[in-house]
């Protein structure tokens, strides 16, 4: 039984709207903020883990790879989610 | 100029719908997950970047503290977004 974060961002170059919005509405409101970029974790738990399930079940249902870049790390089991 | 990632997560015992979703539909499809939660992820610079400038976006802004928990950590500058 193991525990693994997943980190899905957008990659660089590819418009982040979400990431935009946050940055114009922090700088209305008086914050100096550059460079936001929004993304996704999930966190789960896999009962027979592999990363390379994890990374199988990124690149085909949690993630868009034509858009979108991901990073795997085992979490202690307790921690997730 | 400093770069920093919060990662937000609902609390334990706060019902994670798309969680939730992402855990039946993997598991329809056949892998064998337990215990998914989704978040998310921001990732800034801040140019008079300061850790409690962040965590009161946070508290503020970015997430809900009353079913929320967020961690902040400080990645290298280059490296985000």
């Amino acid at each position: 039984m193991r525990a693994f974060r997943v980190t899905i961002m957008l990659k660089p170059g590819v418009l982040d709207a979400p990431g935009q919005a946050v940055e114009r509405g922090l700088d209305a409101l008086g914050y100096r903020v550059e460079q936001v970029r929004v993304g996704k974790v999930v966190e789960m738990i896999l009962p027979e883990g592999e990363r390379a399930g994890v990374d199988e079940i990124c690149a085909r249902f949690l993630a868009n790879p034509l858009i979108e870049t991901w990073t795997i790390e085992e979490i202690p089991a307790g921690a997730a989610p």
